[in-house]
Formats: structure tokens, sequence, C-alpha cells
């Protein structure tokens, strides 16, 4: 039998604003509700980017992350809930790591760590060595599963370094993000070396930029791995970009493909024991 | 019969100390005297870093590479010589840049192009899109030829797209550098992908960090292509670290590993032929 799909739902992301595409969920209650429709459709886990509620641009402060999670865990308590701690516009340890210390029923489950400074189209994406153990030590600490993002392949050999070194603790899960430009491309050379570079007992999805999303997650759907979707990476819904994308959209079209390929989805409850985390409902991330 | 062996030498690089080892040239009149031995063994190129006579760190200041450019000239006035202009220890584009703006007798024919951010062991090294695109439209202006530096597999992409964006004219010169920790490593599977992802009308050498240097400079003579080899990527003799190199041990080791797999040199006239250099002698870099 296939291996549940594991579907990892990114409706924000640092990029889109309204003006690109008035479908990119922004305030709180906007993230709430596509993340309440996803999980009617069928998420595995969701990775939020927060924003400022007046300006609509990236915030890392945790008050705006707590009411996320908080109106998240209203309905579907063990959706296994993943923070971002994206350097691109934050550059101090304090700002990144603020969403982190969360407690009780707001804390959560998974934080993101980019394994390697890149170059992303227009902008430098820096994260040091340091900056990288020290947001996977606090992680370790307070029991929190980094949520590992591999942009080339040396990124993955920096990871198996992290677990030498006892930062980063089995089972892992690896977002491989391909297309950007300055990064690994989306074809099944680069993506299959790097699914080959993976350390022992590692879960994975695809995720692609722009049109490269598509072809990413149908690639990972077809060879029994999980997918990264949302408008975080692509705000269109076909490859000629005449049409702007929902998430419900996109999510929908995974399942259709998730369907005629005989993968069902891996639940969040499977997800949980999958990645050794506690069983949501008031005891999040790992023990 | 095998394409002739381009030997990039690279004796001081940013990183080595005279604590670290007695034999990395750091002043000017070493450096130069490291060349002229290594132009006597033989090689086809000089990838050159200056240093600051009084402290021995790193310096971008035109007026020290003139005086080693100006030193070595005067032995090898053909020489195919090209300067660093890495960020690692300067963030301002005038620093960078400083060296391309020699002149006459003193211009560099080369500079050095790192094609995205990237981390190295205990630092980031930050090169930001724009950053990349002024120097190699600055170089592009002033008839120097970047030597491209790609140290994971997306670093080809990039260069890719600035030969598109008509920033970059082959024939191209890359550097290929694996064993960085956060970078492609030094196997065959990573280095032939790079290899194969190259743009057409491309020379490349394998460069290897610490031990990895005999890995890949062996696996390029072995397969056609060049060599990047001296202290600046590793201060070792053996595999065992227990002999400190010389510059000119390590390229005495090339050279009998040239000759044992029928390789000859690539001598700096014809590579400047191969790469579209004048004929040096008063006459550098691209017309």
């Amino acid at each position: 039998m296939s291996k549940p799909l594991i579907i990892n739902f990114t409706p924000t992301g640092m990029i889109p604003t309204k003006e690109m595409t008035p479908h990119v969920p922004v305030q709180v209650n906007e993230i709430v509700e596509d993340v309440h429709e996803a999980w009617e459709t069928g998420i595995s886990m969701v990775h939020l980017h927060a924003r400022d509620a007046q300006t609509g641009t990236p915030t890392y402060l945790r008050e705006i992350y707590a009411d996320i999670i908080g109106g998240i865990r209203k309905f579907a308590p063990g959706l296994v809930v993943c923070v971002s701690l994206s350097g691109r516009n934050f550059g101090e340890f304090e700002q990144r790591a603020d969403p982190l210390f969360l407690e009780g029923d707001l804390k959560p489950d998974m934080g993101s760590l980019t394994l390697s400074s890149l170059n992303f189209n227009r902008t430098a994406s820096v994260n040091a060595p340091q900056m990288i153990q020290d947001l996977a030590r606090t992680m370790l600490e307070r029991g929190i599963l980094p949520e590992l993002e591999a942009f080339d392949i040396g990124m993955i050999n920096y990871a198996k370094y992290l677990e030498r070194k006892g930062l980063l603790k089995p089972p892992h899960y690896f977002n491989l993000l391909l297309g950007n430009i300055a990064c690994a491309q989306a074809n099944l050379m680069q993506a299959g070396l790097m699914i080959n570079e993976l350390p022992a007992n590692s879960h994975w999805s695809l995720a692609g930029i722009g049109e490269a999303q598509l072809h990413m997650n149908s690639v990972a759907i077809a060879m029994e791995g999980g997918v990264r979707v949302g408008l975080e990476d692509n705000i269109w819904f076909d490859k000629g970009r005449t049409k702007l994308a929902t998430n419900g959209q996109l999510l929908r079209r995974i399942h259709a493909l998730a369907e005629a390929n005989e993968r069902t989805l891996m639940s969040a409850v499977n997800l949980r024991k999958l990645l050794d985390l506690q069983a949501g409902n008031g005891k999040y991330g790992r023990a």
C-alpha cells in the first residue's frame, strides 16, 4: 500500500500581496478561514507566516502567531502547526525565534529552519551558521521540531552535520524547494539527487516556485513523497498564468491527483506519530 | 589527443595565516615569489588574494594588487591573472570592485564572481543579486572576464540567467568548488551533475576544500577538466594531515598526475585564445 500523502499547506508566505492577488490571506481571520477550508478539504500540516494587520507586511511577532494558532486550534486541535522563522526580513535571533516561545495551546509543533544562506530572485536570504545552530538548539530545548528547508543539495549536507552535532534529532521532516533562480532547479535529476541525499529517517515534501509547484507536487504524489502547496509559492492556477488561484483550488487539485495515484491523505494524527510529535489537543511539539 | 590541462594556481586565499602554516605567502614579495616558482613549474593562470602588509589580513585595495600584478608580469607577462572580488570580508561594491580599475600593465585579465550567497563553515558569504549583477556589468564594461565560482548546482543556473540578461559573454570559465559544509559535496555524483549543468562554451576546473582538493583535482585530470590548486583551499600535503604543504609541492603533484594521465599543460597563451582574452604583454582582458 502507498505511503499516505503529507500535504503541507502554505497559504500566505512573505511575498504575495493583495495587489498581486486578492486571494492571498493576510489578516488573521483570513488565514484562519483559509486553513479551516483546507482542513475540511484535507491537509496534514500548515506552514504559517504572520502579517502585520495594518500594512500587510511580514511580522515575526508571537502575538500575531498566537491569534492565528488559537483560531486554527478551535476547529482543528490536532493539525500540525509550523511557524516561519524566516530571516529574509528580520536579522536578529530574538526576532526570528519569537514565535517559538508561545506556550500551551498556542505552542507551535514545528518551526522552519533554512539550512544555509542563499539568494532569491532579488534579495539575499542570510542564515549564518551561528543563527541556524541557535535556532536549532532553541527548538531542541523547547521540544519544537524543525521543518528543514533545503533549496539546494549542499543544504542537506548541513542537516547531516547538525545531526552529528546533536542539534537535530530524527525523524526529520524536509521541504525540498525547487526552482529558485540561484538554487536547485525543478527537474527530475536535481529533485532525485536531493531525495537520495536525505539522512536516514527523513520524510519529505516537494515544493516548486511558480509553475514549478504543479510539476514538483505532481512528481511527489507519483513517487510516494509529500507536497508543500499554497499561494506562498505560486499565485497562478494555470501554467499560462491566466487565472489567479485560490488556496482551495490548489488543494482540490492535489486531492484529485492523489486519488488518481491511489494516495490517501496522511492524517494529522498519523503525521504526529510519524514525526514523534505529541498528540495535539493540548500537548504540542515533541515531549 | 587530450585537452590541455588548465592549472589555476591559488597561492594565498583569505583564510590561511602564518600561524596555520609558515608556507602561505601573504606579503607581496612572498606571493610574487610563489607565483614565479609556479610559473617555472607550469601554470595557466593565477587567482590572487591581496593581504595587508602589517596585519596579514585580506584587503581589497587596488594598490596592493598592483604591486603583486606588477611583480608577476616582470617575469610572466602572458600569465592569465585573476583578482579576487570576494565579499566575505567586504560588503560594499566600491570595495569589492576596487582592483577592477587597475589600468595598462596592471589590469587584471579576470575577476572572481561568486554566483550566489552561501554559508562557509563559520560565516555567511553574502553576494546579493544586485551585487553580482553590478560586478558582472563592471567587468563586461571594462573587458575583464569573470572567473565564475560555483559552490552548488543552483549557482550554475544563475550563470545561465546572467548570460540570458547579457551580463555574461561566452566563452566562460568556471571553478566548481566542492566540499564546503553547506554546499555541493566532493563526490562524483555532485561533481558530475555540476559539469553537466554548465552552459555551452564553458571551461571548468575542479577545486576541493581540505583533503577534497586532491580527490577533485585528480578526478578533473582524469576526466579532461582543469584544476584549481594551492594553499588557498588546502594547507596539508597528505590526507592524514601530518605534513604541511608548500604551493610548490602541490603543483609538482599535479604535474605528476598530469604526466601519468597523458595531459599536457594548457599554456597561458593558449588559455588566452580559449577564453577570448587579449595576448598579454601589455594587452590584458578582453578587447
